[in-house]
C-alpha cells in the first residue's frame, strides 16, 4: 500500500520559521512585563547611579588619608559632618577629613572611598581612628558605574526576567513596548473524541490534546484559544479553520491521525486561499505525521492525534515557530539543557530523530535519565516524564552511561 | 564597633519553612490550572481508554491468525467489516478474520492486535493478505492501559504542567482544587529612594527592588502587591507593615540596608503583636543582613537593600518559603540544576555560602560558567547573569574546570 507522505528533515522544517513574521507590538506597564518579549531597545537617560554612592555604612574619606593605616598605627581623621540619605553633602572632604555616611549615601566632593564602620572608632565627637587603609573607589559605586547615560542596555527580542524589570525601573520606564502574545487556535478533530464534560461511551475518548496544547501554548508565551472538537467532516473543518486563521496568529489542528482525518486536513489546506503546504511528514518519532502550511503568512499545523506525539512535536518543532512569531530573537535566546547519563541502553532507528521520554534522578552526585517506555497514546508516560532526550538521526541508539541533553518538560 | 547581628546558618534558616502553613484552597477551571499547585488527589472514574483501541490504521485481527506470516508466505484474512471512529463494532472477529480499523478505533471482540495497513494488501473486496505477523496486544492500547479506574494519578502538592492539564481532561475534570496563589507584600524603604516616575536628584536613586522582587514573586508563583516606598520613619513603617501583614500572606521589606533603616525594621518587628524574630543575619553572601520573622503565622522578611543581594536572598531563601505556603510539596518538587564547569578560579571566604553570578556558554560540547564580578549594588551584573553558583561554606573557593551546579536566573 502507499506511503502517505514524503517526509522532511527536522532541520529543514525548523528553517521554515524564517518565513513567519513577529506579531504586532503593544505598550504595557512595567508591572506587566514579566516573561514578555521586548519590542524596543532600552537605554538609560542618565548615569546610574547619578552620584558616587557608598556601598557600606562608615566614613567617606579621601583614600590617601588612610594609606598605611593598621590596628597598631591607625589613621586619625577629623569628622566634618554626617550625610543624610538622599541628600547632597554641603561640604567637601580634604586630606585627613571624614564624613559619616550610610549605605547608599552620596559621597561629598573630595571623598573617593569609604572606611567601613567596623574598621573605625570614635576617639571623641569629632575624631575617628581608622584601622584599615582603603583604595580609591573602595566601598563606593561611582557615578555611571552601573549604567552609563545613553548606553543601550536591553534589546528588542529579549525576554524580560525579574532583573530586566528592575532595570526598566532603574531607567524610569513606567511602560515599554513588547510584542503581543501570539494568539494560538487549538482545534481537536476525530469522530471518537468527546468533550471532557461528557462520559465517553465505549469507542469514545475525551479530548485531551486541546488541554495539553493549551498548557504548552501558555508555557511558551502564547495565548491559547480553543475552538472545540470538529468531527471528521470536510465542510465543518474548512469553516472552523478559516475562522481560526482569521482570528488568531497560528493554528493547531490536533488529532486526525487516522488516514481519513489526515486527508481532510490536507484537503482543507489545499483549498484554503493563500495557503502553501510546506511539510507533510517530519523525520521525527513520535510525530512523523505532522503537517505544516503557510496560510496567508501564518503557520498552520496539523499535529498528530496521539497525545504524546502532539506534545513532542509541539516541544521539538512548533514551539520554535511560536517563539519566532512572539518576537523572541535567537540572539538573546541561547537555550541551556540539563546533562544527564542514560541509565540503560536504548535502541533507535536511523533516519529519524527519536524523542525518548525520560525520568530524571540524582544519584551519586550525578543526574541520570531513565527512559520511560510506552505507546505514544499514553498520557501517563508524560506525567511520569521530566524531560525528553533527542536521539540523533545518524545513531542507532544510546548506550548506558552515555551523556545526553535533556529538554525539560 | 559592634557587630550588628548574630548570623544563622543557611540550612537552619531554610528549616524554619516548616513553621508556615499553606494558604487556602480554591476551585478553578481546568483551563486556569497551568503552573498551579494541586490541592486534592485526582483519580480516574473509569478505565482510560474504556475499550481496546487501535494505535494504527490497519486491520483488527486475532494475532494468532498472523503467526508465521511473511512476504513470501502471507496470511490470508477475510474482511468482516469496517469499524467507524467512535463506534462499537457490531460483529466479532474469529480466527482468519479481520476488520478495517483506523487509529483510535475500537477493536471488535475476538480481535487482540492490529496489522498495519502498510503490511497488508487487498486481494479482493473481502480478502487481504498480511505480510507480517503481530503479537497479541500489538498496535493496540488495551482497556485501562493508560489509567485504571480508581487509580490515584495526581496528588495534592504537585505542580500542574501541560501534561497534567491533559490528564485532568482525560478523567473529565472541568474544575479542580488548587492552592490560592500567595499574595506577597513588597515594601521598599530608604530616604534616598524615589518612585520610578521621578527624576532622581543627586543623592537619590529610583526604586528598583520593588520591581525585581515583583518579577521574582510572579516567577515563583505568587501574586505581588507593591506598597510603594516608605521613608526611614518608625511610625509610617509600622503602619504599612501592619496593613501589609493584614492584607497578604507574606511580607517583603527591601532596602533599609543602612544601620538606621535596619534598626527601624527590627524595632517595628519587635513591637508587632504575635511576632517572633527568627533570623537576624544569614551565613550567605551577598545577603547577610537578612531578617526573618514569624508574624502571626506569616513569614515576614527584611531583605537587604542592594539589588543583587535582595535578588540572591529571594532566590536562595525566600522562594523556598513562598513555595511552601503556596502548597508545593517537596515530594513532587525535585529541583534539577544545570551542571557547568568554571572558566576560572574563584576565591571565597569560609564560613558562609557565597553566591557567584555566572554567565553560561556552550563550548566544545560542554557548558561553562563564567563568573561575573561586580558589586552587589549593580543591577547590570544580574542582566548579564544566566545563573547563580553556590560556593559551599566549607570551601575556600572553586577551581577552574571544577564542575558546579547552576541555579538558573
Amino acid at each position: 500500500m502507499k506511503e502517505f507522505f514524503k517526509v522532511t528533515e527536522l532541520n529543514q522544517v525548523l528553517s521554515y520559521a524564517d518565513i513567519f513574521q513577529p506579531v504586532e507590538v503593544e505598550k504595557v506597564s512595567v508591572f506587566d512585563t514579566f516573561g514578555r518579549i521586548l519590542a524596543e531597545n532600552v537605554m538609560a537617560g542618565e548615569n546610574i547611579p547619578n552620584f558616587n554612592r557608598s556601598t557600606m555604612d562608615g566614613f567617606a574619606i579621601r583614600a590617601s588619608s588612610s594609606f598605611g593605616a593598621s590596628e597598631a598605627n591607625p589613621a586619625y581623621l577629623e569628622i566634618k559632618g554626617a550625610i543624610g540619605m538622599g541628600e547632597v553633602p554641603e561640604f567637601s572632604i580634604g586630606h585627613g577629613e571624614a564624613a559619616r555616611i550610610a549605605t547608599g549615601g552620596m559621597l561629598p566632593s573630595g571623598a573617593d572611598a569609604v572606611v567601613m564602620v567596623e574598621h573605625a572608632d570614635f576617639l571623641d565627637k569629632v575624631t575617628i581612628e581608622a584601622y584599615k587603609s582603603v583604595a580609591p573607589g573602595q566601598n563606593v559605586i561611582i557615578e555611571g558605574e552601573d549604567i552609563q547615560e545613553s548606553q543601550e542596555i536591553l534589546f528588542s527580542g529579549q525576554k524580560i526576567r525579574p532583573q530586566e524589570i528592575g532595570l526598566l525601573a532603574a531607567v524610569g520606564r513606567q511602560s515599554v513596548k513588547v510584542f503581543k502574545k501570539p494568539l494560538v487556535a487549538i482545534i481537536s478533530t476525530g469522530d471518537e473524541v468527546v468533550a471532557i464534560h461528557e462520559s465517553p461511551e465505549p469507542g469514545q475518548i475525551r479530548d485531551i490534546n486541546t488541554y495539553t496544547l493549551y498548557g504548552q501554548v501558555l508555557k511558551a508565551g502564547g495565548i491559547p484559544k480553543p475552538y472545540g472538537i470538529v468531527h471528521d467532516n470536510y465542510q465543518s473543518l474548512y469553516e472552523i479553520c478559516q475562522k481560526a486563521l482569521h482570528e488568531t496568529d497560528m493554528v493547531l489542528i490536533s488529532g486526525g491521525s487516522s488516514v481519513g482525518a489526515r486527508d481532510f486536513t490536507i484537503e482543507v489546506l489545499s483549498n484554503m486561499p493563500e495557503t502553501e503546504i510546506l511539510v507533510h511528514g517530519i523525520t521525527i518519532s513520535p510525530g512523523k505525521p505532522t503537517i505544516l502550511a503557510n496560510s496567508a503568512g501564518k503557520p498552520f499545523w496539523g499535529l498528530p492525534g496521539h497525545v504524546v506525539s502532539a506534545m513532542v512535536v509541539f516541544e521539538a518543532v512548533t514551539r520554535f515557530f511560536l517563539e519566532k512569531i512572539a518576537g523572541l530573537s535567537l540572539k538573546y535566546h541561547q537555550r541551556f539543557y540539563y546533562k544527564a547519563r542514560m541509565t540503560r541502553n536504548i535502541g533507535s532507528a536511523q533516519g529519524r530523530v527519536e524523542y525518548i521520554r525520560v525520568r530524571l534522578k540524582e544519584e551519586n552526585g550525578g543526574l541520570w535519565a531513565e527512559p520511560i517506555l510506552g505507546k505514544s497514546g499514553l498520557i501517563r508516560t508524560m506525567i511520569e516524564a521530566d524531560g525528553l532526550v533527542a536521539v540523533d538521526m545518524n545513531t542507532e541508539g544510546l548506550e548506558k552511561g552515555e551523556e545526553v541533553r535533556v529538554i525539560p518538560l
